[in-house]
């Protein structure tokens, strides 16, 4: 059994607001020297068989319809070791 | 600039009804082979300064404050190569 991450962000041009607000809350936090914070999805797709060019091509084809809305976001998609 | 990577995933005895929802729904739209799936949060921290010992401390401090709930969930804080 193989587990293959998907990672899901927006675009970095699309407006983070939740990755905004966490930024903003830091300082007051107590906790400063953060420039930024965008805040995705991260997906754990476990396979009943290996993790070989065909099974990735289908949960790429899932990241594609179902995972990630590929208007506003992009995704990633590795094994995990 | 160094990019953190704060994966937020919940503890594994704890139901994921949202990742339940995607592996029931993967048959349905022609998906075979997944055993299940999980869904988390993924937190790109971008710093000010390098991700040295004291900065990566506080980004864990950060992930167990307020990115992550320790009741429920696990998270990993890596640097982004």
């Amino acid at each position: 059994m193989a587990r293959v991450i998907v990672d899901v962000m927006l675009k970095p041009e699309i407006l983070d607001p939740q990755g905004q607000a966490i930024a903003r809350a830091l300082p007051r936090l107590g906790f400063s020297g953060v420039a930024a914070v965008r805040q995705g999805k991260r997906f754990e797709v476990d396979l009943e068989g290996p993790a070989d060019e065909a099974a990735l091509a289908d949960v790429r084809k899932m990241a594609e319809t179902l995972l990630a809305n590929t208007v506003i976001e992009d995704y990633t998609v590795r094994v995990e070791p």
